[in-house]
């Protein structure tokens, strides 16, 4: 049975946790909310990286096979102090959401009906033929992601040209609840808006773990200012990512549910209360752990 | 020459500062932001109060005379394994905010023309002749600051009412820079028009450090909503409890500059380029402080 851990600063890596719980039959999962210290989106590369390697460390120590960084900010600004720091395989959120962008983008032949997949994450049989310019993708993340140019770096390799943009304000507007609220619909109006003064995207990629929760909100602003853009939740496409590294490249359809056990550096019954929004089930128990800091 | 160490979660408690540093001819600051932590608003008490007793020891090693609270969650919350932590004497902004807020509100005689006051807080001669009610006072500030209601403590031991809630988004909005947006308003309507339908307020307390950057925007949406409740800056109450703390209860009119160290445990970069406008001066040098979070 793997052993999975799964690392981000706060709740929203429990949406990559919702999709991993599914893929892997029998697995073991140990999530880790770095809730003391949240949130990583503002601070410096040299912070994130010092935090982000002792979760790496107590998850290693805890018995992880495979470590899923599931939070954008860590990833872009630590995943190679995080690699360097463990000796078990490492899988992160960037890149899996920029080719889940590339494959939306320039295989129309691909059949993504199968996979289980975000409603909000187009078919690629629906969209047209591939255009012969080089696709655009807009990536929605915090002030440190798109400061670090991760997703561009990753896009680029695959050809799609990236325009990365900082949305500071979704994640309290998430953490307020404020999820489907006239606030968040003219933040996200101001945000696109100066977005798409930009560039033109094929695709928009949900650049942080938070911005799942408001998807829906995301799509229906593209296309009130005239933008056809499909949703990338790059949430799935780690989830795939994760399992094919363990070689779990099918969809099980039976097998032991998944079990998980949670871990907090801030209060337990906070993370509890709040999490079961992001995890999309109950979380029964959640340790409080003290990394130092 | 005192040394006056001052500690908050991040930039907020440079508006404490700016309302110290004219008050003490000659004193030296210390200030310190736990800019890798925060924001501490939404954070337990077991953790604020881990972190903030770190930085008071850290204040304390290095000379002060006097701690000031600068951080109204780290007072709320803290004040007392801060106290227990040094053996210097310590100004949290709590207490000085619901005096002053008893002040504006009970002594109609009190001649606060002298003083150094915010713009926004009420001279006592212009408003009308104290109720033989209980007075009302409506404190707004950060989810922790609340729960710990020690704003109603306070206000109840000076037989003031207090109504306390919380406005988490004000501080990201702040730190976006939308001080004078139409978010901000937006935002504001909507908790004060909440807060105004639990209580009829005389006097509003600004009871985070965030907030004076948007006391204006506040005082706007109060009138618009038909409320003429006075606005409540703690920074120069505390400024002036430090002071009395120290035995300067008179303004100083000459004498030499004071002087001021900042140290930040995120990027210094940042701190300076941010801090001055929480300061209204620049900041020429941050130091980089490591506590081992």
């Amino acid at each position: 049975m793997p052993v999975i851990g799964v690392f981000d600063s706060g709740f929203g890596g429990l949406t990559v946790l919702q999709a991993l719980l599914p893929l892997i039959p029998g697995a073991h999962y140990i999530y880790l909310g770095d809730t003391a210290r949240l949130p990583y989106g503002a601070k410096s590369q040299t912070t994130i990286a010092r935090f982000a390697v002792e979760s790496a460390r107590f998850l290693e120590a805890h018995g992880a096979d495979l470590l899923v960084i599931a939070c954008n900010t860590a990833t872009a600004l630590a995943l190679p102090d995080i690699r360097a720091s463990v000796k078990i395989p490492v899988v992160g959120v960037v890149e899996p959401g920029a080719r889940a962008a590339h494959v939306t983008l320039t295989i129309p032949s691909t059949n993504l009906s199968s996979r289980p997949e975000s409603a909000f994450v187009a078919d690629a049989a629906e969209r047209p033929a591939a255009s012969p310019l080089r696709p655009e993708v807009l990536i929605l993340a915090t002030s440190a992601t798109v400061q670090s140019h991760a997703y561009r770096t990753e896009c680029e390799l695959l050809d799609l040209h990236a325009t990365e943009v900082a949305t500071p304000l979704l994640v309290p507007l998430v953490e307020e609840g404020w999820t489907d609220h006239p606030v968040t619909r003219d933040v996200l109006r101001i945000y696109l808006t100066e977005a798409l003064a930009q560039c033109v995207p094929d695709a928009v990629i949900l650049g942080c773990t938070h911005y799942p929760l408001i998807a829906l909100a995301i799509e229906q602003t593209l296309r009130d200012l005239g933008s056809q853009a499909r949703i990338i939740d790059s949430a799935h496409a780690t989830a795939r990512a994760a399992a094919a590294a363990l070689g779990f490249n099918t969809i099980p359809t039976d097998g032991k549910p998944a079990t998980f056990d949670c871990y907090a550096t801030d209060s337990v019954d906070k993370f509890r209360r709040l999490g079961s929004s992001f995890l999309g089930q109950q979380i029964p128990e959640v340790k409080l752990l003290d990394l130092g800091g």
